[in-house]
């Protein structure tokens, strides 16, 4: 299959890259631990040679496009972000090339005013996701689960507002850097039934407390302390009682159950603490992000069909 | 003035001494930094040798009696918990003595069940407030901001329930490893009226959305990024999230307006952060820590008036 496009989905701690032929399709993938924050001295045209220089070498006419926070202000070149309500084409005409390279970066979106907000990255899933399920462009509802979790809600085609949950940040720095850690740095990690219970525990805990979490967020270490929880598990119980809230909080002003996208494993933990909120049947979204920089590359007149 | 007790403040970072004569009026005191996670191999006899030594020298009768972490799994010798309701009977005949000294240790409080929860050193601050302001005791609210914010409800001169708040330590594992720190990090410290205004912008927030503070965290850095927040005061308004939404769920349930007791500089904070919600006369209590250590040595019999 001939490649037409190369796409790089560039984060903060990992380069994800792809051959991508006619229709968008997957001819060559990699993945290296080569995100912004890894690289010294900004020097990107290093990681970005290692990594495309042989499939530009075969393939000297291919157009590349880039999304995440390798258009950040600590990136390769800043990508203003797009305001909203923001359709494909409004990122489409605001790509930012890379100076001396056949590069371009696609900006994150912006929303100003009380609820200000920012993405990068999450933008080119969203337009992936309406390529894949264009109905959803009319009133669509997406969560994007991971470090900032994103909740999108969609009308006319275009992103009309979101959220931001810092969620799987606050476990990180909860466990790694609070006294919720403490426990779970001894002894034996712990069955994973008993640390699918302490997850629901924790999410129910945050239900039948009217999604209290900040409240909550102690019992974490009280619970073992009172005899009441096992030490092993309580990091489990921590991450139902965060993402619990984050739900909670989240779908009080939803009007439709959320569509998934994101890594598999995480989805499947929020897809267990959507049905305690009575949300059995939550659709989940693969292959987003590349759908998306191939929908993104078309309608910039960077690949064609 | 002739000495009648030791008494120590012995907690995770710092001990504070203080020599006690009638009345529990303080004839002298030091603090150090020997809190006893500074303590080499549980070697807790060094530091209270040095701390004390002088004044057991000289008066080799005087008993001593320490409240804190000194108290805990990891301290000196454990105290075990003391349940709920409890009043400082209940604590004072729960002491228990270090082996081979003349130093008895406060236990801490636990609460059991769904809102398990427990505190050490805070039990003696209490019962020091209520010392000093016995009416407290009849339907009393009491706060101690802190790395672990202590809300307590006393009834019929008991401790009957408390809720525990991880604000301080929230705040600081935010600041010092989360990317809402990032701003903060470069440039000046802000002028004080403008920490203090973005402070106070952070709490309306939080009282304006609800209480819902975990939606609102990741604006600390997308109001920045909207250009609607100065970044050298991110983290003043972060503050202000955090503590907004402490208030917000703990008045939520409260009765009457708590009276505050801890560190004079953030109760100043609280009390700002209280105006916003409507509460513009919020008592304080200084001393009350060696208020509780002088009232539960009396009532164990360790010292006399």
């Amino acid at each position: 299959m001939t490649p037409t496009l190369i796409a790089l989905d560039w984060g903060t701690s990992s380069l994800r890259a792809y051959l991508l032929g006619a229709g968008g399709l997957v001819i060559e993938e990699c993945t290296e631990p080569l995100g912004i924050m890894k690289i010294a001295d900004r020097n990107f045209a290093a990681p970005y040679d290692a990594v495309t220089g042989d499939w530009r070498a075969r393939w000297p006419h291919l157009n590349a496009l880039a999304s995440g926070m390798i258009g950040s202000a600590q990136g390769w070149v800043e990508a203003p972000y797009a305001r909203l309500p923001a359709g494909i084409d409004d990122i489409a005409h605001a790509l930012v090339p890379v100076p001396g390279t056949s590069l371009h970066i696609v900006p994150g979106l912006l929303q100003t005013g009380d609820a200000a907000n920012v993405m990068r990255g999450e933008e080119t899933q969203i337009f992936g996701a309406l390529k894949i399920a264009p109905e959803l462009g009319a009133r669509g509802e997406l969560v994007l689960p991971g470090t900032h979790s994103k909740w999108v809600s969609l009308a006319k085609g275009k992103v009309a507002r979101f959220e931001t949950y810092m969620t799987g940040e606050l476990f990180a720095v909860l466990r790694d850097h609070s006294i919720l850690g403490a426990f779970a740095k001894t002894g034996e990690p712990p069955h994973p039934r008993d640390a699918e219970n302490a997850f629901l525990r924790g999410v129910d805990a945050v239900r039948n407390g009217d999604g209290r979490a900040d409240q909550l967020l102690f019992s974490a270490r009280a619970l073992v302390l009172a005899g009441e929880l096992d030490p092993a598990c309580s990091l489990d119980y921590l991450s139902g009682l965060l993402i619990g809230a984050e739900l909670a909080s989240a779908l009080e002003e939803r009007r439709a159950a959320p569509v998934l996208i994101g890594d598999k494993a995480l989805c499947a933990r929020y897809r267990l603490a959507f049905s305690r909120f009575g949300l059995d049947k939550v659709d989940e979204i693969e292959g987003a992000a590349v759908a998306g920089l191939w929908a993104i590359a078309l309608a910039a007149g960077l690949a064609s069909q």
